[in-house]
């Protein structure tokens, strides 16, 4: 059966390329993708699977292809949201859609996806076990759709997930995994300092909510230079401090906002934990009165090793002219909800090189000129296929293939 | 001499009161006293004094007044600018211009200097020296008035000079001093923090601005907690931090603005020192790059010890009914331009006690219902006519008086 | 009576200088002033007066002076221990107790006042009221001998007290005054900072307590900076941070030792509140545990502003060759134990100029080549004579005089 | 050959068990590891090599064994000093040197070594190409023993560098290795800050050292918290503050000393540049002067890739009974000095199992209980061996063995 679905892949991928094109054409926010989810659910028309539409918060598809012989349940995902951002690429299948990109690759993880499930649907009698196919809505924008879409079960009944992501960090052939915590997890916090203004010159008629709002911007680095444990990634990022007044008048209270990051979840609770306790020691401090709203979000992506192992070592085996590398990558500083779905059952999310023909320093993803090489998907496809046949072929009988 | 002018002062009590409310009904923001200035003009309009119009940077009037004996030259000091605060006093002659209202006594200053003029005018005879009138303009708002009158040369002949300032702090009859330093001179600064942004996620990629300020301010204390002399005042305070931003991207730059007190001018040249000092260090220790303004204004105002004995001991000498009290006033937290005169001749600028009959917790200056007591202006006219009297016959035959 | 007075004590200015060098050959140190005290109750042994020995918590003496006629009750005091000073001073009668030395002109105070209180005892026909004579042990170490004195009684049924210091800061025959908070108050603190220690190459695992210290030294800079009225002197100094250890182990604990200064008792509670505040505030912010010692010592001393300007114009009104100039002293920064007495009853303490002859740039109290004029003590006597006399004398008849 | 190999050695595992208790028995302190550096030379007296002794900075011995075919040549190290710890561990042939101990298995490195060399030599004429063997003295303190070897030429003529150390995280039989940079690089430093002293009542007349040192230590958070690239590890600890002293004294000058890790050169320059930086701007900001020793000993310990997947596969590859699990281990918090080596000549650093049968949580290197399971030594030197054989005959023509 490998061969065929290889045969099969390789035969549509001038398709997986016009479908993208048209998706990069057609680019749609987080939670606003109307156009692209019918899209999608009209490729599955008509076709023999099970197919959920509006799944989890948003616009989100799960296909369910059940094979006819009797096996495991594994999951793929490919997410389907585009950015805010203005295109400056010049291609002729720019953005219509002013002001929204395609610009960090989930046109691609579609149309790769989408053949491959049409493919995996064809040779439904041959497959042990079964085939989830998630097309998932709002990737960019926290809550995202994941959290949401495993609430609602549809991970209850999978054994193992793998979802891939194109980066621009290799050519066309490599591809990369890692094992355990691979993207950083991320959090969000609103600090609101209360204290009481006053005239300038007399400020012990008054407290001051910037001086106070000051010390805790030095406290607070001392959770990363103290508190993480130095082998682990923990950032506190003070993005904005809003204490913007009259020179002669001490303010009453200013506003801080943050960015957390962590790339495991020992970091997670140590960064939450110490912000809660330097905001009470500043109310202690000072004797101010803080709001402290804290939001954490997406947290880190763990891949199992095993599994991880089993797709590094699976696609090192397979003899296919389009793999030409299979190696470790390093942890990423970004996050991706994916991680809730690897915290609900082991799998892992690995990545395709697609730096474009030609280029030496490619625009990373999120730029307005991150661009790919379309070739990465046609590897994008063949890898993932090759991971889904032998995760369920494992231990079954193959000598009637 | 002296009974003619308090008796004469006596009579014009009404007079006082009646150009005071002219001028609180017809209030001038600083710089802008245009009516104002023509009011007092035309006051000394067929009078037979030298007269200086658009004295110093703006309305300023200065009106030279020659005995007929020879002596020495005193001046004499009232400010006429209104404040930019929407009167909230229900009084027959409330501000007539909304949004402007003397909150401060401007309009007692000067009724009550305009009458001593004159009845001074008519007693030229028997005058020993010169009496300098000085009415200024533009009181409140920095660089003020009087630096400019000083600078034009006005008091280069002039011997001493003396002014008063109405308070509510003490009723009508109340006359404080100070000697010393005795209002807190002032300064003004703003430091643009200039860093380099990025993704908060990887600030070690950027330079941080908030990070930078943040220790700016909490460095900023230990001017007046370890470098100005405890018993002297010294006060730095923060009033905007202006860092707002996004979350999640490090800024790039900030800015801080304040405010800065000094009751002397060893704690002037302190902080002055310092607050350079500091700033140099920070651009050090966090390899950002700083702009600062600092812009000294008002100094602190000095009272010459023995012109301030000879005014509390004149004023508790003189056997006056409406002088009730002579009394040591404390030091005073805001600033007044008066310092300028002070710092090119000795003088004297002390206080007229002027809470409104039956109030208890009289409303401060500048506050929109600042209120006097009208009597004030008679306590006021026969203080510093005692005051320049004495000053200017000292020494001198007055037998033939 | 008080030429009488003013007679005798110029006749015994020669005794006033044996005692004082005998006291300043024989110093001893606070609360071990066993001889010095034995001295002085020998000099009163045979002496119409009621003497009270072992007075408070330690040497302390009282004498009661009891005139024939009814009137008030003053108190008069004067310390007499000496200090931990090797004395650099080439005189004759210099220190025989090496290490202990009169630095600061107790010995004088406790000679002048011998001599005046004998002269008075010898007048008790003539002295409407009665006057209490406090040689007061332990004024250079809290406690102090002053709060005992106090505690034990003593002060019940005075009216007020006087007291004097012999300072360099003016020559001979000027008398300094100062209304109102003088001199200031002072408080100790430790702080043991516990947090938990480990290797310096895994922060995570232990809490760095040296670190916690660090920002408790930072924050504390805000109680003068922000807490405390400019107008009023305020000092938190940490004098010690006692965090040695191996440069590669994180310390599990530290010390920090500090010295608080106020000018009045104000500034004594802000201090005292918000220090106890940082430290709860330092307890939050690093979850570590502290253990504060805090002991105020001396308050901020007050001088009765009426009684000061009866000492002040009684002695400007003597007319006496020896008293030259009275005028008004600045506050000191140092602390006195005279302030107890100020907190019982009102009462004054002054200042006796005693610059040595010919001086230029005298040697200041404490200092191992303090020297005084010991014609100061002539000043002392009769000043603090001419207070007492105009005091008890005050409405009463003089005629028979 | 290596099977002749394999064979000897196992015959000779009771004799390494032998050496290491005689080692164990004897330990010796860095720089002081005379006997033992006797004992080495002694084992190698006879045999048919070239022998280096005082090799380096110290007693460091260097043992060249020439193959007769030709090839690369490849080096072996194993340290032999021991630590000032006072041996707690109960065994027949515990340390006679009191308060030294082998307490890091640097016994167990220098007799697995010494077998599996002496084997080495036997079989000669099999080699292709050439093995040193590198007997350090002092790893334990810098400088360290591998960096005075370096600089002497011994890896001059070298292509590739193994060692090995001892780990009780996995049992006998388990192999770790690590990829990249592996153990932590190390600096010391050490930062007197001079200001200048004074009382503590009155701060503006010195300049308080408590306070500059209290804010590096504030600012010296910000290295790792912003400036560090988070995925690398950095820390810097500030081990000692030591400024003790009198609490009313304003101490005149502070000495700091911390302890610097770093995971790799990009950290180690960071956080080095940083230091320097901002004592710079402590200087300017306080106007204190500091006088700053700051001494980077062991680099970060950088395991060659492309040698370390060698060791792991031919370790994989090989059926050895003995050698049951070869696979990745963590990063290491400590540092060792053959990063030297690997700074040098491109290598692998890796680890071997040791921890005692039926000890569940074992004590860790450097502990005084410290133990390891003799059967490691065996390990290790088929491992080595191995890697050795593996890496020379790579290309060789095997056929005759």
């Amino acid at each position: 059966m490998i061969n065929q679905l290889v045969n099969m892949l390789e035969e549509r991928e001038g398709e997986m390329i016009e479908i993208r094109r048209y998706l990069h054409e057609n680019p749609e926010l987080s939670f606003k993708e109307e156009k692209t989810a019918a899209f999608i659910a009209d490729f599955y028309s008509g076709k023999d699977v099970d197919i959920s539409t509006e799944a989890g918060n948003g616009h989100g598809i799960v296909v369910t292809i059940e094979g006819k012989k009797p096996g495991k349940t594994v999951a793929l995902r490919a997410d389907f949201d585009a950015l805010p951002i203005v295109e400056e690429l010049d291609v002729p299948f720019k953005s219509k859609n002013e002001g929204v990109m395609h610009a960090c690759g989930h046109d691609a993880h579609t149309a790769y996806l989408l053949v491959l499930a049409d493919c995996l649907i064809q040779l439904k009698d041959k497959i042990y076990g079964t085939v989830k196919v998630i097309h998932q809505h709002a990737e960019e924008v926290p809550p995202g759709g994941a959290k949401s879409i495993v609430e609602e079960g549809f991970l209850d009944d999978v054994n193992a997930i793998f979802g891939i992501h194109v980066l621009p960090m290799a050519p066309v052939g490599t591809v990369g995994y890692h094992s355990g915590y691979s993207f950083n997890g991320r959090a969000y916090f609103k600090l609101k300092v209360k204290a009481s203004g006053g005239h300038g010159s007399s400020p012990h008629k008054a407290n001051d909510a910037i001086v106070a709002g000051a010390y805790f911007v030095t406290a607070v680095q001392t959770i990363v230079s103290r508190r993480v444990n130095p082998f682990n990634a923990g950032v506190v990022t003070i993005g904005s401090f809003d204490g913007k007044g009259s020179f002669n008048v001490i303010k009453d209270s200013i506003e801080i906002e943050g960015d957390i990051r962590y790339s495991n979840d020992e970091t997670k609770d140590v960064i939450n934990k110490e912000i809660h306790r330097i905001v009470s020691g500043i109310e202690e401090l000072f004797g101010v009165s803080c709001e402290l709203t804290y939001e954490p979000d997406y947290p880190p992506l763990y891949n199992d090793p095993e599994l991880t192992t089993f797709v590094a070592n699976t696609l090192t085996g397979v003899e296919d002219k389009d793999i030409t590398e299979v190696k470790e990558f390093p942890k990423m500083a970004p996050s991706d909800d994916f991680a809730y779905y690897l915290e609900k059952v082991p799998g892992s999310y690995f990545y395709i090189g697609c730096t474009p023909k030609g280029v030496g320093e490619p625009y990373f993803n999120h730029h307005p000129k991150f661009d790919i090489d379309e070739g990465a998907m046609l590897v994008a496809a063949k890898s993932v296929g090759h991971v889904v046949y032998h995760y369920l072929n494992k231990g079954k009988d193959e000598s009637g293939d």
